[in-house]
């Protein structure tokens, strides 16, 4: 296409039930221009996230839902094709959140500068951003980890979870993953060098986990919620910590089988070994200490103890059926579209 | 009784669902000598606490369970009656963990001397003791809350929630009460002098405690667990500390109602307000701030900042029903058997 029109997504109907790529719709629209003290960007890379599923419902959650109509929100690495804003020059490569949009404009506030000589920029979307992130405040501020302790977490491979075990690794602490597939659990356990890996569709899952944490478990991230907790409580250490960051899988979960309230009993774990449960959100952490993340996670990327894997579908076009496709678990890596070339 | 003669009570029978007073047996045994480098302890207060009933289950819980056959364990104030050991003198007054027995031996190295012109001994046991530093130390080391933060405990008249209350107040926050009874709420709000108190027999408990708590609840003391936690869930502010040392109305295993799960929910409150849900039994702070405590709280107690009541029982054969009636909440104050005379 020629770069004197531009091109976004927009929600084109609320979807019933499963989202589909019929819910959304490309348009093109007229080249956006500049204004004094404003930026124009070229989207590079798009975030794609399960979390996107929430912002097209109708409900209010933590954020307000997309309106039909509207552009699609998302993170972005994006290049600064024409500036005049005195802190941004053209060719600076940014951090930004323009949205499911070819060009889009800024005011500067939102972006922030990345060193494509450091780490690759698209990394800034997910182990240099904010999902990476999320493991290290979670771990470093809540689960903390001591050399020889054991720290679990599900969906291993994903870009939480695979961050969360190879930082535990990092601090001395033994790494147990959770995920499902054979090519899933051979990536946590030899491209993320995890200590152990145990497939939560086995039947003897249980049996698995215990016999992979011979000395219980100290930390559990939890980033899915379900029937995987069941499986951790029993094994829960005196002191043991609990980041909860995430319970995809309570949403869209069958009611539990027997109409049993788990509240008690788990209640009863907390008190009786002196448990600590802690939600959170990254945001929370990032003024204080995104800083240093960003500067350890990048030496450890170089040092080879970081690893992560990102599954790039190409055009801007694709980019509702890279979301439908990662909500179905399709993905393997973090999902990105590529829109512009670097 | 002579004192030839000495008498305890021992577990007779493993209680199936509800404690009751059958499940002990009062026994007459030999008077203990005191051997070289021991002291003969005799009884004056004995202490009966809640978690009792978890010392009397099958479960290992934090403690092994007491065997059928063996006496009940607990703590007492003591009086040394005759010691072979340098350190005590007979007349000591002294804390001490001699369990439900009329005399008892010690090497003297769990015994704490006290200072009957400082307090009187029988807090000790209460709001000098373990009940009043484990408020102490929950709300110190979990619930920090800040001046004009609202803090919200239940069984407020009770030995723990009394002072957990009073020492919000102390430090600038508002106490809200939760109990029963036309007595106990009185208590709560005059005597204690309590910002709010709430009936949690009351249709509309769930209101009431909306009204007594118009910024929401910063930090909820769970020591008694059930549906009063239900009513507070939804009140809690982003990053509102649980400290959970007693689940009371768990304790004797009564199945919940509805057959509701209520643990993905409230799983959900914990990652949506960012919730910091901590266990603790006071053991895990005594040794670093049980000094500071006892010096803060027995002047709270001198400037009449820092209220008790005891519920006194007659008689070491009234220990198993005073034991039953504290777990049914017939109680008011701080439940203490006496065996002797101070």
């Amino acid at each position: 296409m020629s770069h004197s029109q531009n091109q976004h997504i927009v929600l084109a109907s609320r979807p019933e039930g499963e989202l589909a790529v019929t819910d959304f719709r490309l348009e093109n629209t007229p080249m956006p221009v500049a204004a004094d003290g404003e930026v124009l960007l070229e989207t590079i890379f798009l975030s794609v996230d399960p979390y996107m599923r929430w912002w097209v419902r109708a409900e209010k959650s933590y954020n307000d839902p997309i309106e039909i109509g509207q552009v699609m929100v998302g993170g972005t690495v994006s290049r600064v094709r024409q500036s005049r804003h005195p802190d941004w020059r053209e060719g600076d490569v940014v951090l930004a959140f323009s949205g499911w949009r070819r060009f889009a404009l800024s005011d500067g506030s939102d972006l922030r500068r990345l060193s494509p000589m450091a780490a690759p920029p698209s990394t800034a979307l997910h182990v240099l951003g904010m999902t990476g992130f999320t493991a290290y405040a979670g771990l470093c501020n809540i689960g903390k980890p001591k050399p020889g302790e054991t720290v679990v977490v599900a969906a291993a491979s994903g870009a939480v979870g695979s961050v969360v075990g190879q930082i535990a690794r990092i601090r001395g602490a033994r790494a147990v993953g959770i995920t499902t597939g054979a090519e899933k659990l051979a990536y946590v356990k030899h491209q993320l060098r995890f200590d152990a890996v145990v497939d939560h569709k086995a039947a003897d899952f249980a049996e698995q986990l215990a016999e992979a944490c011979p000395d219980g478990i100290d930390v559990y991230f939890e980033n899915v919620g379900g029937r995987v907790f069941d499986a951790v409580v029993p094994l829960l250490n005196t002191y043991a910590r609990i980041p909860v960051c995430g319970l995809i899988s309570q949403y869209d979960d069958a009611p539990n089988g027997g109409g049993v309230d788990r509240l008690p009993a788990t209640m009863a774990q907390v008190m009786g070994k002196s448990l600590t449960v802690r939600g959170f959100i990254q945001t929370e952490f990032a003024g204080e200490q995104m800083a240093d993340f960003l500067e350890e996670a990048t030496r450890w990327i170089g040092e080879d103890k970081l690893r992560y894997r990102e599954d790039i579908v190409r055009g801007l076009e694709n980019a509702p059926g890279a979301l439908t496709g990662l909500l179905k678990g399709r993905n393997f890596g973090k999902t990105i579209v590529q829109v512009g070339d670097l």
